[in-house]
């Protein structure tokens, strides 16, 4: 009989991957209401791992109608110890297009070292190496070494309604030191990665209305104002051509990574070319000169435009003036920048802008901030340490340009940090048709997971 | 028995009345496969009427299949005197939307003192204008002063290819020293006007590239190419918010109006705030500072973009980096102004203006010259003495912002001038509903060109 909670982990490795096989098969699509039914059953089925591994105060929360539910659990008798919020989600995107998948999307299938299906990276798998962890120590020593509360949420993928309201109204419950948030990846396969940054974003819808109607443009151009041009301009001068971001003051408040973190980032195995030539497939790639390029990603703000609509697009010529005209733009923003201050600096420097005969309106889309942990926490610690000794390589450190909102959510209403312990690969095919999981990574999880809980016990 | 062309004139009013009402009663919609035989049906009843009137030669031009039929008719039989090229369209627009006419559109119906039907004023009305007055002559002197030669087409709303094809393949068929094209209008009611010129067009559609395929603007934000925002810069960088055009050497060929001209452009009762409120609609206008409304609406060249599309346009927030953008942009050109050079200078300010990792291409729609006839001309000095006679007030000369391209094709092949001797109104809702025409334009219309007529041949 295992008597250590690695040693159980070893002699239970088929068990665990049935367990994971069976979670897989049901079709936990959030965003089709046909599959409300399977998003319970998963919710179930968890709630039903979590009460047999012997977690406490196991409690499926339903919340408002139409809303998927939650899943809590606790276990909080180790005195004196660190208390950590362990989250994941279970419901996972369409799989559509179907026919370009190998083996269908909800049986799950193992080719060499990895399991396709859908959900497996994102992010079943990865909350099943939490559950597992935690049942490794409860089977064998009966306790852990440290407090744990879950926290699982079934609407990650259609913007997390429910556990935004939750967190926002259970700070007590939810009460921890740090957060582990296992919804992340590895920069590159078999190294180590903690997560330590997001970026934030302001998304606007930038409308100009110019005539009242769609005007002539032979008969009236010369003299009436053109909302398309008038977008054309603002969106010229917000940002020029070597990149930098002309919003008065816009820069003022962006805090630097450290020197740890850079130099950090310049030893990762980050290659310029292939990032060009593989992921991006232009000609060159752009942004602000005295940064480079995973800085330009990681650690600067942006302002992108998404879409601009307007006017005629069809074929051929047609010679109007359009009466309005639309543009979707968000900023990402870095560190220490407030989401209010970047908007309100943003919609004076487009009424500034704004030429003569032109109305424009800024309707306000979304805002979160955006975070970073230090990577002197030792929280951040504990978890390199961890994971350096399961995939025996020194833990790199990397942000994310994109946004996890559950990790501004935390830091907001719960003042703590978010341990991003990543163990999905960057070609695991998420959002995409044969989505995998490496196999070694989700051992290897159980085993980071399990000596990160040993560790901060100590 | 009516001795003189305009005694016939005053006592055959109603039966000119219903010669129109008759023409106005068929549906000849170019657009519409549907109404080919109407098509055909208002070719043969304009045919006939030529013929009954004593044009000679007159033949229905069928061109390639599916083109819309050409009519000519020609009297040559005063040798010495100048030769008329007369022209109008037979064709109209779709009536919709229905409902909001008042009486059906192909039931010409008289309220007041305008006729109101589809046609009526765009252009069969007008054309019939030109039929008449020769009638008139033909009937009464057997003879007419001038040479003429009727060429009426079916395709003025649908481009009018078959015209095109058929002016550059028969210069000496067509061979005049002026033409007559009734399709304008008159500057304010009971202001005899005549057009002396239209800006000429470059119509392009232009496309950007960035990076192969659409990239999440939170993961590539910083470093990716953004098509949609490169052509804000190209854009922008091509028309400066003070209206000027900033692709190089773009003026150089701009050729100002007269003195006398722009004198009289003053004298008209043009009323800006009422331009502003009334027909725009918006809270300025813009445009080029050193330069009245009507000189920037006629006689300044102009940079309009049409529309955008490109990225995501939806509902919401997408934070998708898009892989391609398009603009519909045009160039309104003014007299001396070169269409393609006017093309090779924007193609090379946008080729240079392109910033870094995006590819632009830019495809060509349609060119077209502007055209002035100059008001020393006599054809002109002929057109405004007989409509003052007419009309009891002194002649205007307007410019249209507009192309009519069957000015540019008569100058091209042809070289001769249009004598745009319009009796439309500003009101007559020209490709509305309720279109209508002014019954005394339609009488003062044919008078006007019968003393025209007799004033060429003096």
């Amino acid at each position: 009989m295992a008597t250590s909670p690695n040693e159980y982990l070893q002699s239970n490795r088929e068990q665990f991957l049935d367990g994971l096989k069976d979670l897989l098969r049901i079709p936990s699509i959030s965003t089709l209401p046909e599959n409300k039914p399977d998003i319970r059953r998963t919710a179930e089925s968890i709630a039903n791992e979590l009460q047999e591994m012997g977690m406490r105060g196991v409690e499926i929360i339903d919340g408002k109608p139409g809303r998927n539910p939650l899943i809590y659990a606790e276990w909080l008798e180790a005195p004196g110890k660190p208390t950590l919020l362990l989250y994941g989600h279970y419901d996972v995107q369409p799989p559509d297009p179907l026919d370009e998948w190998t083996s269908p999307p909800f049986e799950p299938t193992i080719r060499g070292n990895d399991i396709f299906a859908r959900g497996s990276s994102d992010d079943k798998g990865q909350t099943y190496i939490l559950l597992k962890a935690v049942e490794c120590f409860l089977r064998t020593e009966g306790r852990l070494p440290v407090n744990v509360k879950f926290l699982i949420e079934g609407e990650e993928e259609v913007g997390g309604e429910h556990i935004e309201e939750y967190v926002a109204l259970s700070p007590e419950r939810l009460k921890a030191d740090a957060a582990v948030v296992c919804d992340t990846e590895m920069f590159a396969p078999g190294l180590p990665t903690l997560t330590t940054g997001l970026r934030g974003l302001v998304y606007v819808e930038l409308e100009a209305r110019g005539a009242s109607h769609d005007l002539h443009s032979g008969v009236y151009g010369g003299a009436a104002p053109n909302p398309m041009q008038a977008l054309a301009e603002i969106i010229a001068r917000l940002k020029g051509p070597d990149g930098k971001i002309r919003i008065p003051n816009f820069y003022e408040d962006v805090s630097k990574p450290t020197r740890k973190e850079l130099e950090a980032w310049k030893r990762l195995p980050f290659k310029e070319k292939a990032f060009l030539k593989k992921e991006v497939g232009s000609s060159a790639l752009t942004g602000e000169k005295n940064y480079s390029v995973l800085e330009r990603l990681w650690a600067r703000p942006t302002f992108e435009v998404h879409g601009i609509r307007g006017g005629f697009v069809g074929e051929g010529a047609k010679t109007v003036i359009p009466a309005v005209g639309t543009a979707k733009i968000s900023m990402r923003l870095v560190p220490e920048m407030n989401p209010k201050k970047v908007l309100r600096q943003f919609t004076t420097a487009v009424k500034k802008l704004t030429p003569k005969g032109i109305k424009t309106t800024a309707r306000v889309i979304s805002t979160a901030p955006a975070s970073v942990v230090s990577t002197d926490s030792p929280y951040i610690a504990a978890a390199a340490e961890a994971m350096e000794k399961v995939f025996k390589k020194k833990t790199v450190y990397m942000r994310s340009g994109g946004s996890i909102p559950i990790v501004g959510l935390f830091l907001k209403h719960l003042k703590i940090p978010s341990i991003m312990m990543g163990f999905g690969l960057p070609d695991d095919n998420l959002h995409a048709p044969n989505e995998k999981f490496h196999l070694p990574n989700f051992y290897g999880g159980i085993e980071a997971v399990i000596r990160y809980f040993e560790l901060l016990g100590k």
